[in-house]
């Protein structure tokens, strides 16, 4: 059995992967910290696991979490995970975090959207993007994953293969929509319920911060024009990617990569994915459409945004890391209806 | 690894099994049967479990199941079950029905309620009601479970404890609240998205089938008034109900017995629950309030109806059938959010 | 022209009195005071009126109120409104309260639903409860209206006439379901989009303010149970009423009242109204159903909260109070879909 | 009075047609034809009309239609359109069609994305595309009006008044999102609640009939990628338009020309719209953001697919046609909530 703690686990990342792990057919999970909660039943805070745990939420210390976990997540909002990631490395411990704060290589790009300086940018260079398919390798052996944005994980699965296809100088536009737990668990108004019901947005135009990272993955071999926009559901992001090639070209084979991997469906030409086949589950579904007319090459990428998204790659990365089959405690189907 | 087979596994419940069992880590899932899309491939017709089934949609044929299953769950339509079921049990198949045919022991009401007469009475008497903590034990030894109702889940699991309360002639009043999901995957004009949403309803009142099942476990010992509602969501039961007592009790004490139910969480006096804490899990939470005022006592309770108001509680029918764990492929909190 | 002021209209109430009385064709709208956005743009606070009002916000002066307006409308949260009113009295404005604060007689019931004691109770005598159809003369002549809640709309207009039929001592049982909306504008963890979507809940089992309410206007012939749930929708309350008469009897005769009634509309036996026929709406609809099986009857009814539950009812009473036409800018049907 | 009939009053554009003409102050609504529930009353087939109407529907008759009607509006699907509305512009009566049939000047285009032959081309040249902002004089004399579908307002409003600034030849990304009213009445599995609730999809890329509707209105300078994508509300649009100029340059100037205009909300730089501020409205309002790091523009607008996108720019037409005020019957803000 994998021991494991979470750091942060009351945030939606957090409850998801409580959800994984404490239904994961390796894992001991240990410790929950959270500054906010400390000291109350696990089961209290997140009824939803009333009679699964009896742990109690802790205050962070990275040297309890060493003795006693051999792999901590750590799920606490973005530019407040570079404190206790180092904490936890300086300890020794291998750490799996969901937030952003390690995955830009850039800490200018950073400093530039995330408004404040790194101050642990000495862990960047061990620091793995844990995007499965590509890093697999490197994954295994890691110290410290940095879980992909779910935005860009959206994206990256299937723009990552054409790298080497024929596009062109023009910015590729990427049109996101998401579920609104995307926006994380605090009350505002723009998500109270009767706000956000049958309403429409779009947000961030320009300036969102997964921007970057979707550049620095695509090895800054395009630029993007990414628009995040919010609907009214809970759980999924759909992604419609407009290409423009230097010529027209058929992206079946460079997706042959693909075949084995577990959880991403390459649905082919003319298929498109929905939310419903995915929702609850680890998949990210794609297919497309090549616009003769226009020239354009459209794709159109599904996942559930906390499992997919977040906390489902997670474990994956977690499972890879420990040598365990990597599907396991992931393998269901989506939850349709 | 148990041997399973599925007869109407394109339906909300036969959907919602073949998520548990396809992550089940103690099944086989050998065959899916269907009349009205035989021959298909399984990820075909149901996209959400691409990459997880190479499964081809089988006509329903009772010997081969019999000799390639051990167990075989139900989940055609009401009405349309008791012909295969009694084929199966003819062939010497264990089976699992999720649908109503079997769960009345009284052929009248059958009639009364389902406006046909039953054609398979016969195994009426080897039927055992499949709500798991009141009839654990016969479960374990039958050869055909019919699954509760799952307004009736809903609904027994807080009023059957009460039996031995000082209960009063005044009916119960029973108002229940369901997700969209209970009406099944045909679109009708009710259904259709612009009309439902945002949209509320009663329907059936009085002339629930339901209601004769609630009765016959209630044991006759008292009458229900049975008024099912529809709210725009896609799963969850919520039921309230309003017992008149002859005299004001503290129910506290009859809940004790469920105090090791794996999946029964008695929140207690005061404590209500939502659907938000049971949603994708196989739990069913319930509170009460006393209302000293007048001498009523309020229960409400929560379920998922497609898993714990259905799929789940059939799941853990099976594992109790097969000496497993109760709580095998189950075992996971409620998604929130 | 009717010369309108409006106190407290950023609250859900205050913004559908809003959309109402800017459209409304014989009124002027000459003043919004809010003591939060004092000073601000309306159609900046309230960007859905962008373009069809160039007012600000003020701050509440009732002597000003009185100097420009024939009468004021007071949409502050319950309990806050018994200070602004008192001041508008005096200064001699006749008021349409949407709140709670002038509609029960008893100050003592007031203090134990509400938690705290009356500060104006010497207006109580002329304050008139504004159920147009019970109380249409009086209202023509009031200084100062109290509209009814919305839960209390949509019990009364179906169970007011039946107070002369057989009715029997035990409580009327009184199950609505409502839409979020009715929760007000504040932000809370409990209706953040994904904490409420997809959920159901009961609340203020047995203690909800309303209860005082519907009692006092049905005369204090009846004890009511009223239990209030709430549903992933915007708009919307569908009550449930369970009655036990003494004898069965048939209701049709008791709602001949309602025949020319322009806004209630009694659908008649094993007819059921929906939320989506009245949405948007000022419109009461309501059916029943006898069941000769218990002896209950079930009565259903549906409302918008906003409009034919508050905005829409206070401005009913306005333009009797004025000599309109009732249903002047009123007269509109069910936005469905 | 205006004396107007209704022609296909049953689907979603001819309901909100009824809702608007019904409270309209200078409309007589005479006649409501429809093929499948000719005989029945209106109130009957759309309950939300209720004691508002006693029409009952008829067969459709020219003849009949033209002695009693000013104008008639026609709301059958696509397609259908072109038999009646020959018939009614053959018998003299004025007409408009809220359906696609005479917006496309093109008959090749019309054969390619409709695949159907148009068999009533003669009356293309009388047709005037009732976008009235653009074309408010001609509709005044028109005899004739097709008014445009809700994508295109919701495009063309924002771009039309682009052509002469300096754009490339990159064709125009648009990604639209609709609720689902825009598919219409018909229940199908896309669109049954439990599929589509929790939902999100991309559709008919590449080939939506919307293209050359646009296109033909941007007076074929420039090519356009429109993908539309479907979300889980009822009604509203939400559009996104990335375009590439050929060098950075302020759109406000050209936007000047809407300051007067009562429905188009130009919200400027950097403010983006929503459709909570528009639902249930006339209003379409945009705002943009310029991307320095990209060159592209991106211009966000909304609008209620329902009624600025289809019904409410119908009547706005009707206002013109007559001589009335253009926002007759049409001034209200969005419901928000």
């Amino acid at each position: 059995m994998i021991r494991v703690g979470i750091v942060g686990a009351t945030g939606y990342g957090g409850r998801e992967l409580l959800r994984l792990l404490l239904g994961h057919p390796d894992v001991h999970l240990v410790a929950v910290a959270s500054t906010s909660v400390a000291g109350k039943p696990l089961a209290e805070e997140l009824p939803a696991f009333r009679k699964l745990s009896s742990l109690n939420f802790e205050q962070f210390d990275a040297a309890s979490l060493h003795d006693r976990c051999d792999v901590v997540f750590v799920g606490v909002p973005g530019k407040a995970s570079m404190e206790p990631v180092a904490a936890l490395r300086k300890a020794g411990v291998r750490v799996i975090d969901i937030g952003p704060d390690f995955r830009l290589r850039d800490t200018k790009a950073f400093a530039a959207y995330y408004c404040t300086d790194h101050t642990a940018s000495h862990l960047l260079g061990e620091s793995v993007y844990g995007l499965v398919p590509w890093y697999r390798d490197k994954i295994r052996q890691a110290s410290l994953v940095a879980v992909p944005g779910c935005y860009p994980i959206s994206v990256l699965l299937p723009l990552r293969p054409l790298l080497e296809a024929p596009l062109s100088e023009v910015p590729v536009v990427i049109d996101s929509i998401s579920g609104i737990s995307g926006a994380g668990k605090t009350p505002t108004e723009a998500f109270h319920f009767p706000e956000m019901n049958e309403n429409l947005k779009a947000y961030k135009l320009a300036v969102h911060q997964h921007t970057p990272e979707i550049e620095q993955e695509l090895l800054f071999k395009t630029t993007v024009q990414f628009t995040p926009h919010i609907a009214p559901l809970t759980r999924g992001i759909l992604t419609t990617i407009t290409l423009r090639p230097e010529r027209t070209f058929d992206p079946a084979p460079f997706y042959e990569c693909y075949e084995k991997e577990p959880f991403v469906r390459v649905l082919g030409a003319g298929h498109l994915p929905e939310i419903r086949y995915v929702r609850g589950s680890n998949f990210c579904d794609f297919g497309w459409v090549s616009d003769e007319r226009t020239g354009n090459l459209l794709i159109v990428s599904a996942i559930d945004n906390l499992m997919g998204g977040t906390a489902g790659m997670a474990v994956q990365c977690m499972n890879g890391m420990f040598g365990l089959e990597e599907t396991t405690g992931l393998c269901w189907g989506g939850m349709a209806p």
